[in-house]
């Protein structure tokens, strides 16, 4: 816990607190770097698409044969019983097939090294121009047949009143363990959404989390506003060969179908966090979230 | 009623009557024109695409200014109290909002023009080699944000099983009203699954069709066999303007995703069948479906 006082601070990014929703305009920068502190690990080109549109995607960051060795360990997990009655395990909302493992960073050997690997870490230290540690990691397998979606979300929206996350200087990798095709339930990305806040309606309820990691609906945006950020910047899927990385800003808005293919879409996602943006008390009325969740008291800086 | 009788009939395509799935080959011709009778309404790459594949889509079959007229007709509908009490409209799982309105070529002016339209019905007889009706017809509305996807199913399955539809002598017309994208749940086909039918397991329970419109549990295909179409033939997701037209064939396995984009992703669907493979006694043990669903008694002979 921090020294900070709830009655004191300023909440800048307000939500689950009024009776309509809203669209407040982005108050921070999306990239923190000015380009001369630390030579960028980014082209250029990818920095300025980053920027404008909120996520950018880099093709064969792994190679075919370490994404391959992460696939078996994620396959092992997937079936192992001590795994799956561990809280970090989220199955399926309609059967106990595994959807999703929480801090997969913490599991050590390969899915530690993957977390951290330096291609990543160093180009989160560029982006958010601080040191970084990570805020959340977790393996979304997404099976095939019967693999539910997630809706649509902005991750800053929970991270800020769950978890206290104070300022949006976080960003999120996505590294493809599976083929992202048009039909297995890809990530689906509005472009330039990044740039507004959807303050959203509803109380949070305790516990949320247990209910909110199968199928949300606390902190989901409304209509009008989605449609509203559609209008601005469309609908990306990207679809790509494993081993590509998709990284995206805190407050994009993205979401996914689910996946009726018999080919699963698996990815394994890392949450980067500048240490100056550490977490705070929540903003909503509710202890924090489990450590699994969010990074509070075992923080590890990177690189 | 035929004067079949259920005793003397032989079932060359049986399904939920054995303990374990299975696929059995096609007995019956894809193409049933021998390109002499009659000129063909369509090129010969498509006629032999169609064949293969088991669909072809025809881009632009209709100008974007009669798709208007459509989307206007369906628009109303969509509200119209009085139709949503009608037993034709299938709402959401989860809500009262209208997911398929069956039997739409009935409802008169524009809707029966465009179920009946000379462009459609000329390719259905080419293809199929013979006079033809209208066995059912559905829009299918599928709203933005929360609309549901539909598993993967044959038609023929179920149309053979609780419709009895003797023979693989029947298709199907999508026709796009809104623009079919990679992310607002558009069909997905696997090319090359019309020519093996999957025998599904579980007995047909009574009024299937009540939940089966809104969710199938029942002729469902097993995860090997789709596992086994996939790997013979992958998956298409045709995308494209409002106006093209996708043609599959009766058994050509088919599904979708859900929609959670705003775009809504609506198409008319219409089933030709044969008049010599006019439904028969359904084969499984319960009574016909309703005349909406299945065109029983009142046959209109096309063209």
């Amino acid at each position: 816990m921090t020294t900070t006082t709830k009655e004191a601070r300023t909440d800048h990014y307000p939500s689950r607190k009024a009776e309509t929703p809203s669209i407040i305009d982005r108050k921070d920068p999306v990239v923190y770097a000015s380009g001369k502190e630390i030579p960028s690990p980014l082209t250029e080109d990818s920095v300025a698409e980053y920027e404008r549109k909120g996520f950018v995607v880099i093709q064969d960051l792994f190679a075919e044969s370490e994404i391959e060795m992460f696939r078996r360990e994620l396959a092992r997990l997937a079936v192992d019983p001590k795994m799956l009655e561990r809280p970090e395990a989220i199955t399926e909302p309609e059967s106990s097939v595994l959807r999703s493992l929480f801090a997969f960073h913490l599991i050590g050997a390969g899915l530690t090294h993957l977390a951290t690997d330096p291609r990543l870490v160093r180009i989160a230290q560029y982006l958010l121009n601080d040191d970084i540690y990570i805020h959340q990691s977790r393996l979304n397998l997404k099976q095939g047949f019967r693999g539910q979606g997630f809706y649509w979300h902005s991750d800053f929206e929970t991270w800020h009143v769950e978890d206290g996350m104070p300022r949006m200087r976080a960003l999120s990798m996505s590294i493809a363990l599976t083929d992202n095709t048009a039909y297995n339930g890809s990530l689906m990305l509005i472009p330039k959404s990044h740039k507004q806040y959807i303050s959203c309606v509803g109380e949070t309820p305790g516990d949320n989390y247990k209910k909110s990691l199968k199928n949300q609906y606390i902190g989901v945006p409304d209509n009008d506003s989605l449609s509203t950020l559609y209008s601005g910047g469309g609908i990306r899927v990207p679809v790509g060969p494993a081993g590509s990385v998709t990284i995206f800003d805190c407050n994009t808005m993205h979401g996914s179908a689910n996946n009726i293919s018999p080919l699963p879409r698996s990815n394994a996602f890392v949450v980067f966090n500048a240490m100056s943006n550490r977490v705070e008390d929540p903003f909503c009325a509710q202890p924090p979230r489990p450590e699994f969740i969010a990074s509070r008291e075992t923080i590890r800086q990177l690189g």
